[in-house]
C-alpha cells in the first residue's frame, strides 16, 4: 500500500466479513474523490480478504458526500452489496439498496500536537468548547476530548456532514477538526456570529473562518441583489439524495406566483462545462438546488448570479435581513 | 427564437401530438450538448403546444449519442415520456422506458452550393458515389441524392451513429455530410483503405480525412506498443447503451490468462478530471469501453496509454495486422 493509503484505514478485514455475511457476490465501491487515488489497493485487498469469487466495481461517479450512494450503477451492475467509503450515512437519504458507510479514519495525525492546540484553546475560554469533525477524525475527537476532559470543559458534539452544519447550542466556542477549508465554511456559514475556530489535522494550523464566510457573505448578497429582478430562471436539481423535490416545488411556486419563467434542469455532476452548454447568456439567474456549496465554491465567478436554495428562497420570499443557509 | 436555433427542426408540433396523444405528464428532454443552448425556446414552445399542465424537465447529463438515453432520471422524476433530440436511435440499445426520437434537421444549408459541389465529385468518379449522414442532414441528403441521380451513379447510403460507421460496401467513392470532423473521422479510421471524402454542410468545405486517419492511427500503434508489457490495467465501462458486459467479460478473460491484474470502473462522464482522481500512476494502461472515441479524442495526450475496446482485444489477442475499429 502506498504511504497516503496506509494512513488511512479502510476496515478491509471488516467490509470482508461484511460480503462473507451477506453471501454478496457483485460489489460496488465508492470512494470520496480525494481518497480515489486507493482504489487499486482497496480492490486487490478486498479480493484477497473476500474471495476471488467476489466480483467488485468502482464507481468513478461523484461521491461528494453519502447524499451521492450511486444506486443507478448498482442496479445497472446486478450488485448486492454497495460500500461507500469516507461518509457517514446522510440522514435525509436513505438509499434503496444494501449500503455499508465507512468512515475512514484518518491514522497519521499526531495526538500530541492537536492535545497541545486543543488544551491552549481551552485554557482561553470561559464556556464550553465544542469540538465538531468530519467521518475521518472521530476516533482522534473522541481520544482528545477524553485526554483533555479532566483539564476542561470540552465535549465532542458531532459530525458535520458535508453542506449540513452541526447544531452547537450551548458552545462557548466551537472547534472544526477538518483538513481543507470546506466543512469549517459550512460551521461558520450556519451561524455567522458563533465563534468557530477551525484546526487542520494535517498541518495542525488553527485558523479563524470569520474572515473567509464575511467575504463569501458580501458576495453572496451581491448575487442576490443581482437576481431581484431576474425574468427567467434556470433550476438545476441533483440525483439520489442531492434531488430536492420539495425545494424545488417551493421555488416554482413563488416564480409562478411572481409571473416570473423558469427551466427546470437534472444533472449528476454540475460543473461550468455543463453552463456553458444550456448558455448561460439565456438565463438572468440560475439556482443549483442540488448542493449549496456548488453556487458558492464552485461558480462563483460566472457572469450569471448562481444561488442557492436559501438564497432563491430569501430573495423570492422578501427576507433579506438573515442569511439562510443551507436551505 | 434565436437565430441559431431556429435554423433547426425540433418538430415541436409533433412532439407535443405525441405528448398529447400518449396522455404524458412529465416529460424528460435530452438534447445534444450542442443544442442545450436551445434548451429555453424549446421548453417554453413546448409549454405552449402541448399545455401548461405538462411538467418538462431538461436532462444535462452526457447526450453525446443515442446511446445515452437518461433512463435513470426519467425514473426518478417519474416521467411517462423522453423525447430524445439530435439522435437516431441507436440500433443495439433499447430504452426500457418509452422515448421518441426526433433527428433535428439543419435547416440553414444552401441546397446550391452543396448540389455543384457533389456534382464535380460525382463527375471525378467512375463508381457509384455514396453518401452517408448524421441525424441532422437526412431530408437535404435525400433531396441531393433525387435531384443528382439523373446525372451520375449517386445514392444515400446510410447514417453514421456516432462511433458507429456506415457499411460502404461496393461504393467507389464515400462522402460523409456532417459538421466538423468527428464523424468523417469515425468513417475513415473504419475502413482506412476506403475512398472517404467529407462534405461539411455548415461551411461547404469539402476535405480528404485520410492525412488525420494515419495520424491517429500512428498515435494508436504507438500507444497500444507502450501497453504490451502493462501488468496493472483500469477498465472503465460506462452507463447506459455505453455499458458493454460483453466487450468486459471478453477483455477481463483474456486478461487473467495472461496473469495481468485490473481493476473495472463504472463511470456516466468520463473525463480528465475522473482520470486524476482515480490516480493514472498506479495503472499501466486503461481501457475505456463505454466509447471508443474518447481514447482517441479526448485523453490521448494521457501519459499512461489509454486504449480503446478494439485495440485493447487486437493487442491482447495479439492481432496486430489490421486497425479493429470500433471494437
Amino acid at each position: 500500500m502506498s504511504p497516503f493509503c496506509e494512513d488511512y484505514d479502510f476496515e478491509l478485514e471488516h467490509v470482508a466479513s461484511v460480503i462473507t455475511a451477506t453471501g454478496a457476490k457483485r460489489i460496488l465501491i465508492q470512494l470520496p474523490e480525494g481518497l480515489q487515488k486507493c482504489s487499486e489497493v482497496v480492490v486487490s485487498e478486498l479480493r484477497k480478504h473476500a474471495g476471488s469469487d467476489v466480483d467488485i466495481f468502482v464507481s468513478l461517479n461523484p461521491s461528494y458526500g453519502a447524499c451521492l450512494v450511486d444506486e443507478y450503477t448498482a442496479d445497472s451492475i446486478g450488485a448486492d452489496l454497495i460500500v461507500h467509503f469516507g461518509h457517514l450515512e446522510y440522514p435525509y437519504y436513505k438509499p434503496r439498496k444494501r449500503t455499508i458507510f465507512i468512515p475512514v479514519e484518518y491514522r497519521g495525525a499526531d495526538r500530541d500536537k492537536i492535545l497541545n492546540v486543543l488544551m491552549s484553546v481551552c485554557a482561553d475560554e470561559a464556556g464550553k468548547v465544542c469540538l465538531v469533525t468530519t467521518a475521518q477524525h472521530i476516533k482522534l475527537v473522541n481520544e482528545v476530548v477524553h485526554a483533555l476532559a479532566k483539564h476542561c470543559s470540552i465535549e465532542f458534539r458531532d459530525t458535520i456532514l458535508g453542506c449540513k452544519p452541526a447544531n452547537t447550542w450551548g458552545c462557548g466556542k466551537t472547534v472544526v477538526i477538518a483538513g481543507g477549508k470546506f466543512h469549517c465554511i459550512t460551521q461558520a456559514l450556519y451561524a455567522i456570529n458563533d465563534d468557530v475556530l477551525c484546526l487542520d489535522p494535517y498541518t495542525y494550523n488553527l485558523w479563524n473562518p470569520k474572515k473567509d464566510a464575511e467575504r463569501i457573505l458580501r458576495v453572496r448578497y451581491w448575487k442576490m441583489y443581482n437576481a431581484r429582478d431576474a425574468r427567467k430562471w434556470l433550476l438545476i436539481d441533483g440525483m439520489y439524495g442531492q434531488s430536492r423535490p420539495e425545494v424545488l416545488h417551493r421555488i416554482t411556486e413563488l416564480l409562478r406566483n411572481q409571473d416570473r419563467n423558469y427551466v427546470v434542469a437534472k444533472v449528476l455532476r454540475l460543473d461550468e462545462y455543463v453552463l456553458r452548454n444550456i448558455g448561460i447568456e439565456n438565463f438572468d439567474a440560475i439556482v443549483v438546488l442540488s448542493c449549496p456549496r456548488i453556487a458558492i465554491d464552485d461558480l462563483e465567478h460566472i457572469e450569471v448570479p448562481v444561488l442557492t436554495p436559501g438564497e432563491a428562497l430569501m430573495l423570492l420570499e422578501g427576507k433579506l435581513e438573515e442569511y439562510r443557509y443551507p436551505w
